[in-house]
Parts: structure tokens; sequence; C-alpha cells
């Protein structure tokens, strides 16, 4: 029997046409990125291809009150649809297959099912949703928190960029402020196809992954106030060095991440912004992130813990001030079990091999998972699976292979 | 008997209304801090107003070929000057007194000398030296340094900016691209007043300070690559983040200089400059700025190579490529203990109390200390001596006192 099949040609056409907004060179490597930065103009560019090659696919198209695009394909029963997608906004420094590769296979889903003149039983939708990267904004899975009602619509537009910039102005700008109802009627289902962005099947030679969860997240950022003194006349044991107390912190998280003693945590300090910010004197204020991940809730509040109790250290001993405001925590997610296992038995019917795995990055499907059954597919990347980086690459048959079992996923869950 | 004195007022006076050019409010304190960055329209302003001032003192005005501005008193032979003289531009957060209060307490010294009818037997000469802070172009002492042949003025005329903008364009673009040979000829000899910048004289309750010279100072810029990665999806094991090398170069350098195995060493980290710099990805490359001063040459060799030692054990256990370049280094610079002397007499004599002390910053002098006998006066600063900061402050007492003692000094020498 001939197994429904995607075009993958035509998805790769699709992701390399969306790749090309947005594209830029790095001038150090020569490599072509992308950066279409939530609500920018490219962003804007971006959004309005993909909902142009929603509304040609025959999609009833619905813009909501936070910008997220949903596109309906009616069934034979105008049942709780399943729905698929993900997002096509950007950090700043990044590939082409982040968030695309689920919303652009959804859409292929969709042409192929109108190709082969194929019905379902329930709608199918398929969404790309707002400012899931949260790299400007300062909060991430902005659209599909606000879907799912875990973050409010006014509090969601009211949140303003580094030049004070408000979400609900940049959608109104680039034309995605749109009036349907912001929250999401629950599912049936809701399936995510996704890039692994980290190097686990890559190394363990499979196919694809079946996610089961996404690992819990906390991001704080940390303000550090000492003095900012010339580096040339104020001797060691007067300073108040706000950067040595940012050094101390950036070590002590490696080093509780390294130990083993809150699990399988991993720490980051990505943004480390020290003022004045001059050779030649010491910094009298920094402003850092931190970046905490763990599959385990308890291990997570643990290490939040001992973080805190650091920094109280830092505060006595520096004698600095130093402030926490927490900017994203969610506690780890479980997928549903029964999602899972259709994902898994259309991979083996297929000859895909493929593992379980948890997901260390955040997705839109985490906030999905709070209002219908949900899973995730992951498709494996080259390089350690390099993500947020012009490098992110993933081949045409990986993403073949994902979209192929999307496809299969979302027709049997249409059909329940 | 009277001694000779200057009018306090006026000199106050004179900083003040140098001090509005390049003013700004700090939006945290509301404290007013001046802004003249070396050969900016602001520096251009300053330099414009000092420049009148010197031509209505009745100096000869001449403006060098690297714009270090001369203004020349007569005296009744034709032989050596005396010089004095500092810096009137800024770092970009900086108060009023550092450099301005050398040079215009120099000028106030002309205008005394003036009103009495007083003619010395040498000429006096009195200076503005071009860009001494570096904060601008990576290089201190830049015009005193090619006075006195130390740099070349070809490769200072050709330093550029962050933005690409060059020495020689800015220097005409304000109107201090001077035609006057750029080589001073050894004048007779070389006194500055300058405010301390630290807190030692003002800790110990002197009036003032005679400085002996000026600790070494070393100047390297550090590039750390790594790799730039998903902060979520990354194990901690395959990471290479340049964020956590820096801070691990951090908390060396501070251990370094608190272990007294490099004596009197002090070490800053002012810049920290992450790519991409987002709160999660893993930074790929950090750029960091490392300033360690030594009042001992050895030592602060010996400090150098364990830095450099340290360096490559980081590559190695990080996997990372550090790259280094020296922005500055001057050695330990003696004063001359001759020029020490006058000052010390005259303070003595005006039931002034004083400390012998080390220059932990850069200054003029210590270019012009190869050129001809040379000392420093140090006026102690409020605040535990802050600087490069709008806080920085100075009474106008103790302006009056080291100005006073800077007149008598130039007399007293212009007679030798």
């Amino acid at each position: 029997m001939d197994r429904l099949a995607i075009n993958g040609e035509r998805l790769w056409a699709s992701l390399t046409e969306l790749g090309k907004i947005g594209a830029y060179t790095d001038e150090r490597t020569g490599l072509v990125g992308v950066n279409r930065l939530a609500l920018t103009a490219a962003d804007g560019e971006g959004r309005a291809l993909v909902r142009r090659w929603f509304t040609e696919a025959g999609l009833d198209v619905r813009v909501d009150r936070i910008g997220n695009c949903y596109g309906r394909r009616r069934g034979r029963r105008d049942d709780a649809p399943v729905l698929s997608g993900s997002h096509i906004d950007s950090v700043p420094t990044a590939g082409r297959f982040d968030g695309c590769l689920g919303v652009l296979g959804a859409l292929e889903c969709v042409r192929v099912l109108n190709e082969r003149g194929i019905e379902t039983s329930r709608p199918l939708e398929i969404a790309f949703f707002t400012d899931e990267e949260g790299a400007r904004f300062g909060t991430d899975m902005l659209g599909s928190a606000v879907a799912v009602g875990r973050l409010p619509l006014e509090r969601a537009l009211a949140l303003r960029d580094r030049d004070g910039l408000s979400v609900e102005d940049e959608l109104r700008k680039i034309g995605f402020l749109g009036s349907e109802p912001e929250r999401l009627s629950p599912p049936h289902a809701y399936v995510e196809c996704h890039i692994e962005q980290g190097p686990i099947l890559r190394a363990a030679g499979r196919d694809l992954g079946v996610v089961t969860g996404v690992q819990g997240i906390s991001w704080q950022e940390v303000t550090i106030v000492g003095k900012s003194a010339h580096a040339g006349t104020t001797p060691m044991e007067l300073r108040r060095d706000a950067g040595v107390v940012a050094a101390r912190l950036i070590v002590r998280l490696q080093e509780m991440a390294l130990s083993g003693r809150h699990g399988e945590m991993r720490a980051t300090v990505g943004a480390i912004d020290p003022v004045p910010g001059l050779v030649n004197i010491i910094p009298g204020r920094v402003r850092c992130t931190v970046d905490l991940r763990n599959p385990d809730d308890a291990k997570m509040a643990a290490a939040e813990a001992e973080l805190a109790a650091f920094l109280l250290e830092l505060e006595a001993e520096h004698q600095v001030k130093i402030e926490t405001r927490r900017t994203a925590g969610t506690p780890r997610i479980h997928f549903a079990p029964a999602v899972q296992s259709v994902i898994a038995r259309h991979m083996d019917a297929a000859g895909l091999s493929h593992d379980d795995l948890l997901s260390g990055a955040g997705h839109d499907a985490q906030e999905l998972a709070s209002l219908c059954p949900t899973a995730m597919i992951f498709v494996p990347g080259e390089y350690d699976g390099i993500s947020h980086n012009p490098r992110e690459y993933s081949t045409p048959e990986q993403c073949t292979n994902g979209i192929n079992i999307l496809l299969r996923t979302l027709v049997e869950l249409a059909e329940t």
C-alpha cells in the first residue's frame, strides 16, 4: 500500500523562499542567516507571505488580537479541529528551520490533502503563533500563551522592547493586530513538528524523535549595583566591582550545573552588560540574564533557592545590591502519551528509527498542552544540531521524514 | 610676607564654565556629568573656549600637528620654558575636574602673574594635550606621547574609533589639526596639578600629595571565540561557552590581585561584550578588556605571564580560541626628586599637610618625564576620590591649595 506522503521538494522550496525574508550574510563566516525578530518589518513580510500561502491553499484564515494566524480546512463534521503549527519569528541570528519547518510542514500537509482530494472527519487547522522566541519583548511563547489563557491579552499587548515600542503598536504597524478572539477553543489535539535544536538524535543515529515533554524553564534578569570608580587609583580592597560579582555568578552557575546535585540542570548567562563598559573604569552596574533548565520541577526549585542564597552571599561579600526579576518561568510539561503512541506507530510503519526525548527548548506546544492532548515530532539537525545560528541545518530528507509523520498523525487524529 | 597666591574664585568660575560644555544629566542619579570625549564636537567647543582664554591672557598660542595646544608667556631670557598643563578631554561619564584643574590652574597662574606684573626669568608655557583619556581611539596620553616622540605622528593620526573615524579627520573637523611641529623641545621642567582620583589622601586627612611617579599600566583586549548554541538544548559538557571563559578570567584576575604574590597589583575588566548577547543563546564570542597596574615592572611582567599561561589553560579546558591584543603599556615612571623637593617645600611653607604617593592613573606628566625633570601635585577628592563619574568633586579650597603650590613651584623653577 502506498502510504500518504508529502511533496518534499515543495516543502523545501517553501522553506527556502521564506528563508529569504530577513536574510543576512554573517560578516565573519560568510554564512547566510535569518533575522525576523518578532513584529519587525521582516517578520511582517514573512507573515504576509505565509498568510497568502494559507489563503492560496483554500484555508479560511483568521488573525486574532495577539496576532496569531490560523488557517482552517473544513472537515466532514464541524467538531473540534486537529491543530498543527509553530512560529515564523526568529532570534536575530537564526537559521531557516526553527519554527518554520512546523508551520510550512503543516501547510504542506494541507496542500497534499487538497491535491489528493482527501477529506478528514474533523477540521484541520494550521497556525503560526506570535513571538515564540521572546528575543525582542522578553517573554517567549507570547502568542500561544495568550491563546491558551495563561497570559492576559492586555499584559501581552503592553509589553515593550528596549526602545519602548509596544507589542500592540508593533502588531498594528505590520498589519497583524487582528480582531478575532484571542482565546482558542480547545482543539481535539495539537501536534507540532520542530527541529531538535540539539545534538542528541544525530549523535544516536536516529531518524526522528518523539517528544515526551519539555523541561522546566526559568529566566531571570539580574542587576548588580556596585560602584564605578577609576581602575588605576582604586585599591582592590575598596572596590565594589559589579563585573566581578557577575563573573562569580557565572562561575557558580556553571559549577551547579556540572555538579549533578541539581539533576540534569542546564545554566546559561547569555547577556552581560556592564556600565559604563570602559577599559579603565570599574563596572558600577551589570545587568545579566540567567537561563535555567531542568526536567525536574523540584530540582529546579532547589537550584533557584541555591542561586538566591548565593546572591545574598555576594551582596554581603562585595557590598553590592542585587535585584532579580523573573522574565519567564514554565514548569516541566508532560505531553500526551496517546498522541505520542500515534506518532511512534507511524514512524515504525515507515521504517524510521526513533527515540523518545525531552525537549530542551521551549515550544508553543507546551502552551497548547494545557488545552488539549499534545505531542511533538523532532527532526535531527546537522553540526551537533546547532540552532539560533546561521549554521542551523536539517537535510531535505530529514525534513520530509518529519512532515510525512506529521501528515499521517494529523489524518489519523482527525478521524477520531 | 604675603605669599604669591591665586584668585580661587576665578579658578572655580573657570572650572564651572568649562564644565558646562558637554554637560549631561545622569538619568538614574540626577547628577550632572560631563562628556567631552576626545575630538567630538563638545571637545572642540571646550578647546575653543580654553584657547580663547589663553589668547585673552596674552599668551602666544600655537597648535601642533596632533592638536596639542600651547600658550607661551615670555620670560626675561629666551631659555627653555617651564611647562605646565594637562588635558580637557574626558571619558563619556566624567566630572569637571579630571585634567581641567591642571589646565585651568596653569592658566590661573598666568593670570595672577599678569595682574601682578611679575616677570619670570624663563618663559612659562601652559598646555592642553590631545586625548589623554584614550576612551575613544584606544590609546591614552595620545597627544603627549606624540609630543615627546614615543608615538609616531603618522600612527597617532591614523588611529580610528569604533565607527572608523580617524584622529586626523576628527582633528580637522573640530579645527585643531595644527601646523606647528609636534615634537616638543625639552622644557626646563614640567609640573602638573591633577586630582588624585583615588581615596588615599582623603583617608589620610592630607591637604595635598606630592606624586613620586606613576605605576606601570598594561592594557589588553581579549577575544574569546567559542561556539554559540541554544541554551535549552545543548548539554553542559558539549558547550564552548565564551561567557564562562570570560567569567573565569575575571575571577582569576581578582584572585591574582588580592593574593599579594604580584605586589600592589590592581586588575580590572571594565568592558565585557558577549555575542550575540541574548538570554537563551550560549555566547559564542566575548570581547573583554584587561587593565593591569603595578608599581613594580618585574611584578607586572610576572602577572602578565601568569595571565598568559592561564589563558592557555582556559583554551584547552573549554575548547575555545583566545586572542590578545596589547592596547597600551607603560612601565613604572619615576618623577624627578628635585622637582618633588621644590613642591614639598612650598607645601610646608604654606602649612599644608602632604604625603608622597604614587599615581594609580596615567597622566600626561609620565610622557613629559622622558623629556625633562617632571613632577605632579595631587589634590584630594571627596567621596573616596571617585573620578570618571559625575560624583567627582574636590572643594574650592582643595583646588586653590593645589594651584597655589603649582604657582609658587612654577615661579621658583622659572628662576633657575
